[in-house]
């Protein structure tokens, strides 16, 4: 049984949190929260998690509050085999000096920079290379989702060149701060945007250029996709590769799936914990060969697509299950979904 | 003087009907409108616009809220040798009997079937092209937009392929009833999208695949362009050839141009008419080059970019200026700009 803490309990630990929990050879000791929140509450309540605060100072405040506080950080790294640090963006650099000395292992977030791990890491991709690792970090959403799926281009066809616009989801749901409300935002305005360099620390060598745009929308990331393949296929051959490819599923916009707003509402038709889709959302539709160029349209659901990536890095810094091993308990547990979701129209 | 009548009111009406206005070597004779709202109100009192209800049947309306009607669409398409059909899309190809009838030439906008007209067009690309026409069909804004920026490289240094992906503003601000408000809608969800068919009615042969997602915003479309060039150039060259290219403008990030917000924003310091900009907006910071593949990002205003193009196309079906000549009185007095419009930071 792994022992594992989270810190953390943003959208990404609530969710590693409960993957870890669904896990039958993890148990999850406890999350780092600083706030006794409504989070907190249902958490407590519902699950049963157990909190610890960031430090001696955060105890008050839960213990004002009336919520069970079982100690602080330093308390859980003393209980845990590994830490899945989810703190916000470029915080996790910060506490890895903790990490270090308690002598956990520590899986980081993609919003820190590649070196604060070993291996940055797609399960699909490189799960071997973050075997037996101290730390490791599993990338960003729309690095996971291209990273899953140029390599299975790459594995199939080849890729000489890949051109990917991401539009993305200014903020998720929560996050009523940010913004725009009514703009377009070349996000950031220089070419490549930093998810290219980001990708090639998952596939070294991928010749991939990302242009990134921000878009008033909450519910998920849209890439669109010209890559040049290595030898000519057809349509059908990309399709019929996509259908089989693990963490991917075919969509169409003539079985009524039209937006992102269907991502969100497939994972609530499938009665999925907090309508989380885990896979690459790919339109069937849009798929479309010309000689070696491919096009196509993902969506990408940039508050769920990483847990399965996170249960995966635990394994493969922890035990010497192997890569299909791993992603078949997760994919299992979890309950992700491979090839065509719906009938085809 | 060219006699111009202009069929519809709304986004592009409004402001042809403006900017004929401003032609020295024009005269709007009148505007066919079907309701007498406040759009209406405003014209008559401060512009001194002549409005004819599209039949004898739309006069009432007007009599009864006391704007003066001066007739309907016949007895306008009586008094002009050009009229602009600015009817709803898909409209206009059903009025184009009516213009054929009467003996007037007519300019249709890019929501028609490119069959509606003897020549797609846009001023800088194809101008000649329709001198002496009876039917010329405007493209839309995001055709133009392309066509300007990729006619100027190919001329410059050939454009082998474009890849394009339009981020599209789903609606114009006073399209309220449109959505979405909180989704990315692959719209064609297949590959690839009418535009590129719709640029190669203007620019033939161009090797081009756009891709489009609408997005929840009102104010610009946003494209990102990865095209591969017929030679290896540097980034200061194609800086260069877009800051001598008419219709073109450069902004910077670093100025504080940061996103579609700012299109806006600009339109309404410069003082333009409707805060209207009539160029392609490319960001200087955007523009990358590597070997033969050159990208960017432009911003286009939806509402305003083909009111150049429909004052050149009158020119063009209805006088024997050159295209230059024309383009130089059409900019000169919309005040259309080219080249840096900030002091590079």
């Amino acid at each position: 049984m792994i022992r594992v803490g989270v810190v953390g309990y943003g959208t990404i630990g609530s969710r590693v949190a409960d993957a870890v929990r669904s896990q039958s050879d993890m148990k999850l000791v406890g999350v780092v929260k600083p706030t006794p929140d409504y989070r907190a509450e249902i958490a407590v309540s519902l699950r049963g998690v157990r909190f610890f605060a960031p430090s001696e100072g955060g105890l008050r405040a839960w213990r004002e509050r009336g919520l069970p506080i079982h100690g602080t950080l330093d308390d859980l790294l003393r209980e845990v085999d590994v830490v899945v640090d989810t703190t916000p963006g470029g915080k996790g650099r910060g506490m890895r000096d903790t990490y270090e000395s308690t002598g956990v292992k520590a899986i980081f977030q993609g919003g820190e920079p590649p070196d604060v791990a070993e291996v940055s890491f797609v399960a699909q991709v490189n799960y071997d290379a973050a075997r037996g690792r101290r730390f490791v970090r599993v990338v960003s959403c729309n690095t996971t989702g291209l990273a899953r799926l140029l390599y299975a281009l790459d594995r199939e066809f080849g890729v000489e060149r890949a051109i990917v616009t991401l539009v993305r989801r200014a903020a998720d749901p929560k996050e009523v701060k940010k913004g725009p409300i009514d703009a377009l935002v070349p996000d950031p305005p220089r070419i490549p945007s930093h998810h290219g360099p980001d990708l090639q620390t998952v596939v070294p060598g991928l010749n991939v250029i990302t242009m990134a745009v921000k878009a008033p929308t909450t519910h998920s990331h849209v890439h669109s996709l010209a890559v040049k393949l290595g030898r000519e296929t057809s349509r059908e051959d990309v399709l019929g590769m996509l259908s089989s490819e693990r963490r991917i599923v075919l969509v169409s916009a003539a079985s009524g799936f039209r937006s992102t707003a269907d991502v969100l509402d497939i994972g609530r038709e499938l009665g999925r914990p907090r309508a989380d889709i885990y896979e690459n959302v790919v339109w069937a539709d849009s798929v479309s060969v010309n000689g070696r160029w491919l096009y196509l349209f993902q969506a990408i659901h940039q508050e769920a697509i990483v847990i399965p990536e996170n249960i995966d890095a635990i394994r493969a810094i922890a035990t010497d299950l192997s890569a299909e091993r791993s992603m078949d308990l997760t994919d299992a547990s979890l309950g992700v979904k491979s090839g065509r979701i719906f009938r085809p129209p």
